[in-house]
């Protein structure tokens, strides 16, 4: 099962690939579309199509991933993100995918442990969670944790992250000894 | 010079395309798109962007416009209609157009002669202007005008339109005696 998300926006999209294979979760691809600026907007927006294009192509994610939108105080902002978020979401359904909408406060609470987490809390803890060595950018990072979040719903999930085993809570589990905690995942040193 | 006028949202997006031959200009088509209700955002999105690739490949226009967006109060509705614009504006750049855009009023002001004009004005005169026998859906209309509008910035235009020749108003003249007036159309009765 592979998940694609995607964190849209007008300068920088971000994308990332996670692909859970059994009880596994494994980092597959994460990157930016920054359309060239100064381009006319159309040819900005046509730029983001292609690339969500190309992502799908090249990795086959069987599930995309957006954060729903929860509108602020600016119509022109909305307006703005709308139209790179039409064109990534249209990319996406016109290769047959599924798309879901995940709240932000559930994507942040699921990869940080919790719902107003800083932007670099996300890219931390998505870089630890899928043993990145590098930070992702922000907007890839906040791409990868809406892909984690979509992974992390399904029943059983355990993440082999750095050296450590990451078992997924259970709702009733407490935390064991010897675990840390990373969002809604427990992560365990492997023996 | 074939001009695709492009009337975007997410419930039904109009489009028109007027053709200038010369001094004249002509209807070559008109419709609108409607995804199916109910379906998923993201579906909507893509049925949206394959309607206007279909336009643009069955008439081949050279240039596109739509209308610029001045948001008004309601954030929620410039996220959703900036979705089914993006998803419009890639679709044309995408093809290589060129995409303008024309405020609304500038658009109302050509074809019927007061930026204010109500929808069914523009329906009305829409139709006239380009002599078609039943009356245009109204985002079809303004498509229709937004090509039209785009057609009449060129440098001079005769239009031939249900018995009557329509020369276009040049700054200075005044309308001629046996003319009507459309917008910044004058209509004269053709011989």
């Amino acid at each position: 099962m592979r998940i694609l998300g995607i964190d849209p926006g007008s300068l920088v999209t971000g994308y990332g690939v996670v692909e859970r294979r059994g009880a596994g979760l494994h980092h597959v691809a994460h990157g930016t579309l920054r359309p060239t600026r100064g381009a006319p907007l159309a040819t900005r927006l046509a730029a983001i199509h292609a690339g969500i294009v190309a992502v799908i192509e090249s990795h086959r994610p069987e599930l995309v991933v957006v954060e729903r939108v929860f509108v602020a105080v600016n119509p022109r902002a909305a307006l703005v993100l709308g139209q790179a978020r039409g064109v990534a979401l249209a990319a996406a359904a016109a290769a047959g995918l599924r798309v879901d909408e995940l709240s932000p406060q559930a994507v942040k609470l699921a990869v940080v442990g919790t719902g107003t987490a800083q932007k670099l809390q996300v890219q931390r803890m998505v870089q630890r969670l899928l043993a990145l060595e590098a930070l992702p950018a922000q907007d890839a990072a906040d791409a990868l944790a809406a892909a984690l979040c979509a992974a992390q719903q399904s029943p059983r999930l355990t993440l082999a992250v750095a050296g450590l085993d990451a078992s997924r809570t259970l709702r009733r589990a407490r935390r064991p000894r010897g675990t840390t905690r990373a969002g809604r995942f427990v992560l365990r040193r492997s023996r």
